[in-house]
């Protein structure tokens, strides 16, 4: 069937739904050029103001997903589940997760993408330990769940390439902010991966990519249902994402926390969350099993360790540190009120952290220490950031960046819980 | 000064107003590929959506005119006036308006474009006339307005060009239907070709490009504050477009039409439409003359057919006529209920005598005839319209398009006064 691009374009504009046959049209015609980029563009500033309804949503990502392969995961001895965050600022968890999933009984699946702007990548965290490679084959990837339960590497130009060339162009039109457009983008590759159930990590707060709760709310909704109607049992929790997570941001320096927890350390809150997604995922497949005890004996740390090792990297390496260093001091003495994420995440982003363009490459070593709690006194001179780059060029745009992160005042400002709402289908 | 261009987009699709220079730094990057085609396709349909606000838009049109040349006619011994259709079907009203208004002793540069989709072009019409060019330079536009005082040509590519660059953008795009864009488009090029004054009918109805009241009026009064702005004396009157004007629609039959009406002939409707815009474009430039008499009296006509062969054309040589022909016949006895204007331009583009690309060539003898007048008692099988094609492809799809083009019943249905509000500074 064939269709006219301006027409479809002026429909969606002026407030219709889209056919099934003319959204198959649209993103089999787009990746060939026969409906151009300027058409896309225009298209998808239209879908941010009048949105994709159920229907039109579920039909677009099916294409998403057609548009590649499939991977199939089946016949694995263990079921699968998989997490999704929709990205925070020192936001580790997903190294946790994967290998604490498998260590408690399921197979983790994680195709995960790089970081662009102020919230860091999975991958690009990985890549700081020497020698592991992000990229395996199909039958790499079921190999390693099946000898040691958890994957975290590259979605790879497979999984729904045609959502990696409508993400390159949202990305440069000004139309990432929509939530079908969002929903459709994670839930394709997700879908697409072979997962059986998925937990999303939807983020609320200044560092968050979506601010406003309800929003956050809306788009979970949305990604539980589009998992539920292909398939795959899907919740999501609301977290709170106004602070950082943890006390590292940065590739390296997240590599590090993220040990700590799986040794049964770390800092509370990233344990905390860690432990709350972890159990949203067993819940999922339906496996009994106490994560905190496998933090704590062991089992988290050594799952990790083969995860590493099965990918080429040497766990004991030690990883990269960048030379360049400085301290944001306290002006005066007071009580530290709030940590700014959005800040701190753009002060590790100029530090070399992470990318302004997916072409970019990152600096494994640089990133942010948080050298104070929300609550602290701390004394007037006393450091509360520690910021590490490669040269001094990063080093003064992350400083500027991060002048204002910390708030001092007389008490702690008000917080986000770290746990908000859990969507899942029940509620929708 | 340098902008980022998604962060503009990003700003518009969200509300804001974008600043002076950021419209000059779009304006001027877009047409060297800096500001890319589909981040101006995204930005456009922000447009559509958010507007613009009356300092962005004359901001916006400044800036387009600032891309090309502006003409300088000033030092001809008579007035400049210039008058402008927002497109109708049977609407050659240019075609008689610019000799009349000369004639009464006013100079008229009439700078055009070619018609697209269903409601014909000036330069269309004129072309049908043997030897008629289109194409004039600057000191050919000015000695023609010293010896004729009429000039009907194409506006050509140095008069606001980056309104071409975006109008073909906006065409393939779904954003040409946006009151800012469509008043910066029309008035860039009215302003850059140095008109004294210049009145504007808007058409509203089904065969307008406008069919609510509401929205011609607001583009109406968008024009007109946008040719204040910039010193223009500028007046719009609404005019109804529920139904064609005249009886012919087609290059060559309308240009018959017009030389009836210059020789004080010709419909009714016609003749009183193009009376009241002559006295609308004598009253901006303060002449005192009667143009009914000028259409009575023989100098209407003489100037037109000097107009005509100072561009090569021979005013009495015969025009192409279609070969092909069908009737359309009324299926039952009854009143002429009403006459569809959009069906009836849509079946004169299918015959042949409009474009869809802005590439296509256009049929000089393609068109339609109306055969019978609103309220008229018509029998079963008596023709109501005549289609022309040069072939029977063209035939049978305006034949298609045109079935229902002629509402019978057992009276005439309401229709829209044919001149509605004018609308000018003090009224706004």
């Amino acid at each position: 069937m064939s269709f006219d691009a301006v027409e479809l374009i002026r429909a969606k504009r002026d407030g219709a739904a889209l056919g099934d046959d003319a959204i198959d049209w649209l993103l089999t015609q787009y990746p060939g050029g026969a409906v151009a980029d300027e058409q896309m563009a225009a298209l998808l500033m239209a879908i941010v103001f009048r949105g994709l309804d159920p229907r039109e949503l579920r039909t677009w990502t099916d294409a998403m997903i057609a548009s590649g392969e499939r991977l199939d995961l089946r016949g694995l001895d263990r079921p699968t589940v998989d997490k999704h965050s929709t990205g925070g600022v020192g936001d580790k968890i997903s190294l946790i997760l994967a290998p604490l999933v498998a260590a408690c009984g399921a197979a983790v699946p994680q195709l995960s993408g790089r970081g662009l702007g102020h919230t860091g990548g999975t991958l690009d965290k990985l890549e700081a330990i020497p020698g592991w490679r992000a990229t395996l084959s199909p039958d790499e990837i079921r190999r390693q769940l099946d000898e040691v339960g958890a994957v975290v590497c590259a979605a790879g130009g497979t999984l729904a390439p045609v959502d990696r060339a409508l993400y390159a162009l949202r990305d440069v039109t000004g139309t990432v902010e929509s939530i079908p457009l969002i929903a459709s983008s994670i839930m394709s590759k997700k879908i697409a991966e072979g997962t059986q159930a998925l937990v999303l990590d939807v983020k609320v707060g200044r560092g968050a990519f979506l601010g406003d709760q309800e929003r956050a709310r809306e788009l979970a909704a949305t990604m539980v249902r589009l998992g539920a109607d292909h398939g795959v049992r899907t919740l999501a929790q609301l977290t709170a994402m106004d602070r950082p997570l943890g006390r590292a941001v940065g590739n390296a320096l997240e590599v590090v926390e993220s040990v700590e927890v799986l040794r049964g350390g770390g800092p509370a809150d990233v344990r905390a969350l860690t432990l709350a997604l972890a159990a949203l995922m067993l819940e999922a497949v339906g496996i009994v099993a106490d994560p905190a005890a496998a933090l704590d004996d062991g089992s988290a740390y050594a799952t990790w360790r083969a995860m590493i090792a099965a990918q080429g990297g040497d766990p004991d390496a030690p990883l990269p540190v960048a030379v360049r260093r400085t301290t944001i001091l306290a002006a005066r003495p007071g009580v530290v009120a709030a940590l700014d994420a959005r800040a701190i995440g753009v002060a590790a982003w100029r530090a070399g952290a992470g990318r302004a363009r997916k072409e970019d490459s990152v600096s494994a070593g640089a990133g942010v220490r948080i050298l104070v709690a929300r609550g602290e006194e701390v004394a007037a001179g006393q450091p509360l950031l520690e910021i590490l780059a490669d040269d001094d060029d990063h080093l003064a745009h992350a400083r500027a960046a991060a002048a204002d992160a910390v708030a001092l005042g007389d008490e702690p400002a008000a917080q986000l819980p770290l746990l908000l709402d859990r969507v899942d289908q029940a509620t929708h």
